[in-house]
């Protein structure tokens, strides 16, 4: 296969799928919307949630698991909910499969075996929560309920590409029930700004934290809050979501407690998630031309280790001293690899550790062993630096971290050169085409509006950011008043 | 709700639902078959799930993911193993629900959204994985693959029980490809002392490895190989598998490779799982009739302290003590626990925390203080012992690690006086009604003796252990001439 990736400028959606692809993160499965997580980029998920995972932890949250199939009375129980999900879900309706009579070898639904009631396989988890949660609460005391589940969930979309959006995915969905509105709602601010930590520490993508329009809001909820990153292709990509519930969910399994005031009240909930279209943020956020680039605190490799010998006795040189680096290395705490295939020459290992997006690359040559010295090459900048042996761990260890900022100042500068304040609509248009990025523009407020700017444009408001200036205006369609400007984009 | 446990001796299979549910393991769900594994329960599968994903890098292995439905036409491609599970599989037929027009509220399946193919929701993942693997095998420098997946998988049991045997579950699959026969088998063996190792140095749980008869390996598979446990009540539980699956899912999905002679090959295969049933095993082989016991090493909690005083005076010194100690014992790696609760009292504390195995307990008293010791009470032998504050981590780092050899030791001798050589088949059935256990018996190496003696007796032969010495003897049943015997028992 070759690794030749097209270029951006070229088409920008083909080398999204190319560089997935080469670089060795997914692949195309036999499932219609169904990809299969490579190793690579399973690593690289791996240590995305595990960071997570120790934020949620942090803030107090335990995991739980909860069932993938939803019954479809459950399913249904909430309306708005069940509404926003039913038009795409895969529906359980036999529980058996037998030989086919007609067709020696093959096998069919067995009519026999079907199902008293359907089965949904989860697009999300509320409904099977909390009709558990029902059983686990009774009184205040039981509260608040701040659990996390690390699942699988299917959402039968119809355009679907590798990460960004597929039938199936992995996520983590948290599910809290709360005495008062007021602790829900700090809940939801809280795990909002856990994400947009993670986005910013982590996978250095700046975010925008915000509130969704009630247009845009998640099926069942009161208010949606959301962290938007600017892809290199001036589209907006939605990285994470927490959702003030309100009661909707208590009223539709009937979840009350006995307050502290003796009376029976319904439960205040949130949920919050974030899933493996991270990654597909995270490829389209830093790559290049050359393939990717990846943060190094959830690269799955940080340092790879290149030797360049000729003959036997460098090699038996460069083997004893790469161990000795490699030592050094884990002890402090950098994810190292020593490429010593003899398959490939050190070109095509330099092109392919360029190609996975590994942070620093140390050629090892014997010329350079005998003045002590190794060449250093970043993956960001592509510079390469002659650095003495000694003391190269702290060395590589601050590099790390300068690629890591660096990575975030670069994407935070291209944000901010693509994010444009728009008062005029024949502009707002000219930049959707010519230079699109978020637009900032003021909005009248009404669905109509948004709807209409849509279609005609295809940009939708990303969110109205949180603590957002006050400022009056007119809407940048309709003219009417508006006190606040919003964020508009074309999305993934 | 009553923390009452069911004794043992009254009915052990109360005691063991009681357990999981008075222990906050699990809970039942509205899914028949399914169930809900709780934050404590979770917790105590998040530490397995983490040692045993250590050894499985540790021994070269890769996590990916692979799609959650198997196409009907993929799940009949090798035959024994499409038997083998499509009489217990969910099938997805339909991606879409739509409001009942004959009843307002509710959903009804979409006729019109009707799949072309059903999807199997995998029971087992050979078949998708072997169907990706045919991509990504072309010479013998593409071998081997060492792959695991951490998963739900689904089977349409009918009947289940907590952890034991559910409708869905969670589990690791690995799946490797290798170059040749040998290379396999060693990965089979391997991965099974994997198996092994986690079970007696993690769980405290003795096992026998050894390998299946034909008429119980896994279905596709050439050799099963497995460890078997036993439980208090006597029965066997299969505590892990390991398969040898030959070249069926190479020629199935059509694998080969261009192997270093030049030829074209077909792929050799392996595949090996445990699941969440493993908690059912931990708390069978372990707790009492107080509640669960846990091993430290894989305990979600190691240490409870429960400060006893009264007044704000002694509250405040006491609270000041803990902190320290929690200090101390979180620098040292233990996982601690200072319960300060106000709403219940130290003898109800106690009672908890016995019935959810934490392993050592220090009640943390004003007199005690005054002597400068703590009352440190471990779960599995319930012993008090007065120990000096000086120090004390020390002694509890030894404590956990003697906790969790007396735990394997005690499980070890119960798994030997529970296991006998018999050689009349009268005495053999006498002892599955009298004095159940492992039973070494000869057998005439037949699926049909094999079938009629679980007929007979409900008992299946466990497995031929590894290494097994060989000895002439005569068919507990038949009569006819053996020569090594096989373990018998009645199972999970």
């Amino acid at each position: 296969m070759s690794k030749e990736l097209t270029s951006r400028s070229e088409d920008y959606s083909q080398w999204y799928n190319d560089l997935i692809i080469k670089g060795s993160l997914a692949d195309y499965s036999a499932v219609r919307g169904c990809m299969v997580i490579k190793p690579y980029g399973f690593a690289l998920w791996e240590n995305m949630r595990d960071q997570l995972d120790r934020m949620f932890k942090e803030t107090g949250h335990q995991n739980a698991y909860f069932p993938l199939f939803v019954p479809k009375s459950l399913f249904e129980a909430e309306e708005k909910n069940a509404e926003g999900f039913a038009k795409e879900c895969a529906v359980v309706t036999h529980y058996r499969l037998k030989t086919d009579p007609s067709s020696p070898g093959k096998l069919m639904v067995d009519p026999e075996a079907k199902l008293e009631e359907e089965l949904v396989v989860r697009p999300t988890s509320e409904a099977i929560i909390w009709n558990t949660y029902k059983d686990w609460i009774q009184s205040y005391r039981d509260l608040p309920i701040l659990i996390n589940q690390w699942a699988n969930v299917v959402r039968w979309e119809m355009r679907t590409r590798l990460f960004l959006r597929t039938a199936e995915f992995l996520w983590q969905e948290g599910h809290t029930a709360h005495a008062s509105k007021e602790e829900a709602i700090e809940e939801t601010e809280k795990m909002l700004e856990v994400y947009a930590t993670f986005a910013e520490d982590f996978m250095a993508l700046p975010v925008i934290r915000g509130i969704k329009t009630p247009g845009e809001r998640f099926a069942g909820a009161e208010e949606t809050y959301c962290i938007e990153a600017l892809m290199q292709d001036g589209k907006a990509l939605q990285a994470g979501t927490s959702h003030f519930l309100g009661q909707n969910f208590a009223k539709a399994f009937d979840v009350k407690f006995l307050s502290k005031e003796n009376k029976q009240e319904y439960v205040w909930a949130t949920s919050w998630g974030v899933s493996t279209r991270l990654i597909g943020a995270l490829v389209m956020a830093h790559s290049d031309d050359s393939g990717l680039v990846l943060p190094p605190r959830i690269a799955p490799l940080q340092v790879v280790i290149v030797p360049i010998y000729k003959g036997e006795e460098q090699k038996t040189q460069i083997g004893e001293k790469a161990d000795e680096l490699i030592k050094k290395f884990k002890a402090a705490g950098i994810r190292v690899k020593y490429d010593d295939n003899e398959n490939t020459r050190p070109g095509w290992k330099f092109a392919e550790y360029e190609l996975k997006g590994v942070p620093v690359r140390i050629a090892l040559g014997a010329r350079d062993l005998g003045a002590s010295v190794v060449e250093v090459a970043r993956r960001d900048t592509k510079e390469k630096t002659s650095v003495p042996l000694e003391g190269i761990e702290t060395y590589i260890i601050n590099l790390l971290e300068e690629i890591q900022q660096n990575l975030y100042n670069r994407a935070l500068k291209f944000r901010e050169e693509n994010t444009i304040e728009v008062d005029n609509w024949n502009e707002f248009v000219r930049l959707l085409d010519e230079k699109p990025g978020f637009l900032s523009a003021h909005w009248d407020g009404t669905a109509e509006t948004e709807e209409a700017i849509k279609e005609k444009t295809k940009a939708t408001i990303r969110c109205i950011p949180l603590h957002n200036k006050k400022e009056e205006g007119r809407c940048i369609l309709t003219g009417r008043p508006s006190s606040q400007r919003v964020i508009f984009a074309r999305a993934y």
